[in-house]
């Protein structure tokens, strides 16, 4: 490629040649920042009205400026819009359309702003409305959840810790533990929101401007709570980028957890949940196959989101203030992340809903494993006073008799039990089925189908006001 | 190495031989967790009073635990207690420094929870109270760049954009936009802190517990709002410390950015500050070197901070619940980020308390560069009537003739920019001073020093309040 | 979207029915490993080769196999090709479009194989595309810098430390530290290159295959050295990825601290160097601007490339063998970070071409500082035997003097210098120049324009070899 | 701590006022550089000898500083040495010990070298010896492999994709996979070390110096290859510290998905593998537990080298030449890795020697499934005569209906087979067995026995010779 003479038009007055072929290349963003562009328009739009209601340009101005820039809108929306990659960004192809269609007057709409707090307008509008989504998406993904676990409170299944049978828990409870997860997103997506709800508008290049213009009228009319205070942060400030990613990075943890059990537990080995065709896929060669791709890729995303965060902490660090041009790097890994965290969010809440819990599967696993030796050791502290640790140590000596007659623990007799510890009566047996564990764990937010049920009912109220 | 008979006292009663010597060295954590000594041990009283006060425990045994606990503390704190890898943990070194101190009741402390619940409580009280010096740190340094904002509400340096002259502003001005940021990083802490108010204690191993506790006690007497809902998540749970890290990595993303800044302004090239020896180093080989050593350590911590953020967000990726051993790598990272934060807090707020500006420097450098370019284009809207994109256009051929006459924009004669564009006129060398262009941004958050003041002001009054 | 019949018509024998619209767009790859096309079409070609070569096809099948698959590359290639979602992959649009066009013998294409190798020889060979155009890249710029070295041998400017002026040194020994850190990088890419030449086709899903395969002749024709050993690691495998990911990471870094250079040093401040017009961009605002955007965005793509890196390994950690569907996040982040680092090598060894040395203001600020107080620490050991931390404090005191006198070393009087030490002749003058500064530093490696020169020829040897 | 008047003996010279406490805190490197006694003390000797040997410093005076430094690495070794965080570093430790064990003649030690170039050749050696532990420890890894692949050459197991059964493979087919990942390792530990294997002492400040040192000896002295080429590079580069890194995080990379494998493999539900008590703990609550901690450390530990590797990119992101501070932070990092990665491979060669193989569990595993159905396909294409696609849709019919007969594929009748294709014939039936389907995949590098025999033979030679 060669260079042009003047490829820009907004700010190549002074400039002798145009930008060498991989200047252009490396500089434009209009091939991720166009989906700006409905941002860009509205916060045009609020400007202009502003700067006619302050007098500062004209009511006829604003009249065409409005006009062409709703044109505009519906060019872009129809797919007639013809983005170049000369004019660099979205601010610079839209305002060169305008000029294209109104002549004149598009060249005072930008009077008394600038590009950085133009794009720190449109780009903070975008994050808003994707935190917006955000919440609705964990709202939904709760509310499958919360069917999911009023519909097994009971279902006994393993809990684990360290991948192996602990004790026994329901498979309501474990639904509820991500609510609990996904219901902290939602709070964290929300102080996100409340903190990045200011306009940056009016900040212009950095300075603030002469101009009498109004910010708290354009922050009301872009729906912001009000105006930023400092003019300098207002366009070096990229908190609430960084903030959406560590969120989404937050949100997605939790996501490549629950994804790692659909993987585990649709192995024929556990076989707890199976996922309908809806989910799964098959392979080129084995005809056999049926797999949790879309729970894979759900995990995997997570790594892609924790770069995406890395990347712009990285691109962030060290910049003087204000505007670096290192901050147009700021929008890929955003979209990225949020395109990736719509995908796992629907994809999950899509599982979720969607699969087949095999209940015999996990009532026969929660009973392996000596899983109610807790209980054991809790009757032995009860009921024969022991302490605790005493009491563990017992039921340590029981589980080992057991595992060299490769035997349950509740099959061993009472004259084996009470040989390794004479207090031990018959009444322990009712310890040690997995259902009486299960019921006995009444603590708050215990395991017990009652308990697990007064939560589940406390949630619902909580996610219809949410 | 050779193997131990029965290294662990609490847990090896069914194992035939100790862990080799590697495992011993992997797994030990008391290295790094013995730092949570006094919140374990706060723990631990809290739910022995609890015990007592529900009937599970003895007021005697209790009596003997709670003095037992004390006389450990004391110990600990007097650099008398020894420490024993072979013992895993901090909870189990003191566990077993109770049993030596008070025999078989020490056995009843453990009842109706593990460790899975004790080791969520230890460092979740610890990142509280971390988060809460942390407040205190921001505060200070708030209150460090407010003094120095006040001070120089009206010093004029130049306003940069990627690190080029862009327009004047006031020093104070760019101070205060440090204010605002630390000011969300305040806020993000304080939501953080309100996230994380609910004690896990009572979750037991991952289940809930069949003794008959009361999990609202022990919070109230760990000063937690209440207990947490569910006990699966309850100790899988490490969102907060993800929230503490990544709320760290973007305040050092802030802290990194004035370091940057402190580098560069103490260039003999720059010259804009200078630190005191107190915040300078020399150099071993060259006896005239005066480096910003801290301002530099301050910046690469970042790095630190990040990598500790992106570390156990790696970590808790794909874990199944609940409790996995890979969740002990949770705290070392958070230890490290908190120990750099507040260093580097510290630091910054010395050095910002520290450096000596050069006003006459930032004087200078304030009317290089063309800065007042902006307000000839503005001028020529506002008087002559042009479309800012016109203007834009004529100040731009001004500009190059200055430069081509290697001279300061207000140096061309009136001849001169009548030459360029014929509406000039005498009036405009009145915005040309960089003294008039500061004091005519008097929009909302602009550099203008009479808004500068105003939001020193008002943040005075939110910092006292906070 | 409402769910297909069966979308899929490689693996979808056994499914019920089609996946569900957010499966399809979660799951469907078509979108980025479209750019596969060429290594796809390679890879089939070359197996179907060795099919016919063996027997395991008839010559005729082969004969189609062949003819569709030019057929679709030219489609590919002229923009005619129709890329499908439901058909997943590159591998499953390459293979439905050839039975369009060849019938039943495209059928017998996928003999021996699957997409797990498919894919894996697929994404091998374009990362040893790229890693061969990254090398070529990397040479580019190395002749560019050996070019400016050359140049500017002997232009005097100040060696940093902390950013502040330390010694005297020369632009072309600065220009060949930077040979030095891309040379490293150059000799990263061939070890990656030589590490990832081994193909991984006939490893089929990952058992290997009972068909008498040739997999010596597949490699062969692919251009591999040979064959990789174990099929299971064949499919599992991605460290070419990560290698690819790291080299690439730490050549950003180096990347970034000459864009920090270039960023720094084109302040007025500094005006060590100057961007032409074809490096440089505009405001929208303020019409005086000319910001080295291009060193900034080379500088913020670091940060992209560092989180394309940690995205992968987060991905690839704790995946259980051998192939996840997880692993198809592998290919975007490498793409990324390759179109990135292509990029940035451009833009720079453009703008180091480019850029204008202001000799003048490098020897001004080269002088300052007391940037020779070395030499005269030197100059009393060699000359007046003084231990070297006996001269450091001497010379030490000479600065502060100095400093205090607001005035250079060289401009102290020899009885002022007496005064410090006694030892102290008229000869000292004569190190205190920074041109006989720079001109001392003979020792290997060292600063002096002989010695610079001489790496410079050595280089040039080396790079012609490369 | 208050300021003390001149703090540091070694630049303080010009110094008015000691550093504050928080400088002292963040600047000294003590606690954690004083690692690197022994490889400091090594680079002095050398550079002493080389001194004396040169001319530049006498004798006597070598002898002394000689002696001195000799007993100073005895007190250390000892333990018997004070460090004192005023002294900063180990440098600055030792040679202010130096000059009270030797008085006037320790001066002379530092005599044309800079700090920056002795921490520069001191962290250098460190890396370059870690790098050779690196090795061994690998070795002996793919050495512990060699002997489990050996045992279990014909020892049948499922090979999995997607954790679900694909086809049967031998489980010394899957030890042979990791010894190709950790083979890899291997070898770009060995380019790593030949990368690094340069001297940068010599390079002084960072323009080497006037002195007439001889480079090439103290380079021999310290046992590298040579002497770096370019005195700036030679104090700013940390590339060897970051190739570490990122080698250590793909070497982690590959342990972490061995530890992943043995975390599920040990579940009651696969039943796999058995870790003995040695690498197993227990549980402070469940009396029945025993975890596989020693693999989820291992796993975490993952997390923590690639914090390791992103918070030292992130550090010398855009770090101007020459030395910043900044790259003080690059020794904790690399050295919390590299204790990381030694217990890992430590623990995971003990693992590996150590876990029992359940030959029972895994052939029943491996039969389940359907996991010859591609055997089923390719006797098609082989016998029958069928397109592997047309072979693929009709085994997935035969899958489907053995599905919906719970049956195994090799349990249908031929009737029923015939009846989903006519061609087959009983001769299927031999193809069907997992022992047959393992027999037959004799491609190179297939699950076949003899191949991968073949293969552990020729690994044990590389091994021997490696």
């Amino acid at each position: 490629m060669s260079n042009k003479k003047t490829s820009n038009e907004m700010w190549g007055g002074r400039f002798a040649s145009g930008p060498a072929a991989v200047m252009e290349a490396i500089n434009a963003s209009i091939g991720f920042d166009r989906k700006l562009y409905a941002q860009d328009i509205r916060g045009s739009l609020a400007h202009s009205e502003m700067l006619a209601e302050t007098g500062i340009i004209s009511a006829e101005d604003q009249n065409r400026i409005a006009h062409g820039l709703n044109t505009i809108l519906r060019e872009i929306e129809a797919g007639e819009f013809v983005f170049s990659a000369a004019r660099e960004d979205i601010h610079m192809n839209i305002e060169a359309r305008l000029a294209e269609l109104i002549g004149p007057a598009a060249g005072r709409l930008h009077t008394a702003r600038s590009r950085n707090d133009q794009v720190a307008v449109d780009f903070r509008l975008w994050v808003k409305e994707e935190l917006t989504r955000t919440a609705e998406a964990l709202k939904a993904l709760i509310g499958a959840f919360l069917a999911r676990a009023d519909e097994h409170a009971a279902t006994i299944m393993p809990g684990f810790t360290h991948l192996q049978s602990a004790q026994p828990v329901t498979f309501g409870h474990h639904c509820m533990a991500y609510v609990e997860m996904f219901g902290r997103d939602l709070s964290r997506v929300r102080d996100a929101l409340e903190r990045l709800d200011e306009s940056p508008l009016g900040a212009a290049a950095l300075a603030g401007t002469g101009f009498p213009i109004d910010r708290a009228m354009t922050a009301r009319a872009l729906g912001f709570r009000g105006p930023t205070r400092n003019s300098i942060d207002s366009v070096s400030d990229r908190d609430f980028a960084l903030e959406f990613l560590s969120t989404a990075a937050i949100c997605a943890t939790h996501l490549s957890r629950l994804a790692e059990e659909i993987v585990i537990w649709s192995t024929p080995q556990f076989g707890f949940v199976r996922l309908s065709d809806s989910f799964s896929t098959g392979s080129s060669i084995m005809p056999q196959k049926k797999n949790p791709d879309a729970a894979e890729l759900v995990r995997a995303k997570t790594g892609r989101i924790n770069g995406d965060l890395l990347a712009l902490l990285t691109v962030m660090k060290g910049l003087p203030l204000a505007y670096s041009k290192d901050m147009q790097e700021d929008k890929e890994a955003v979209f990225d992340a949020a395109e990736a965290l719509e995908l796992m969010l629907a994809a999950m809440t899509g599982m979720v809903a969607d699969l087949a819990v095999d209940k015999t599967a996990m009532r026969k696993a929660a009973g392996a494993g000596y899983s109610t030796a807790t209980d054991l050791a809790d009757w032995l502290v009860r009921v024969a006073g022991l302490p605790f640790r005493e009491a563990h140590h017992v039921t340590g000596r029981a589980v080992a008799l057991a595992e060299s007659r490769k035997t349950a623990l509740e099959k061993l007799t009472l004259a084996e039990l009470q040989a390794i510890h004479a207090s031990i009566t018959e009444d322990v047996y009712s310890v040690l089925s997995v259902r009486n564990s299960v019921r006995s764990r009444t603590s708050f937010g215990g395991t017990a189908p009652g308990e697990v049920r007064r939560q589940i009912r406390s949630w619902k109220k909580r996610l219809a006001r949410a």
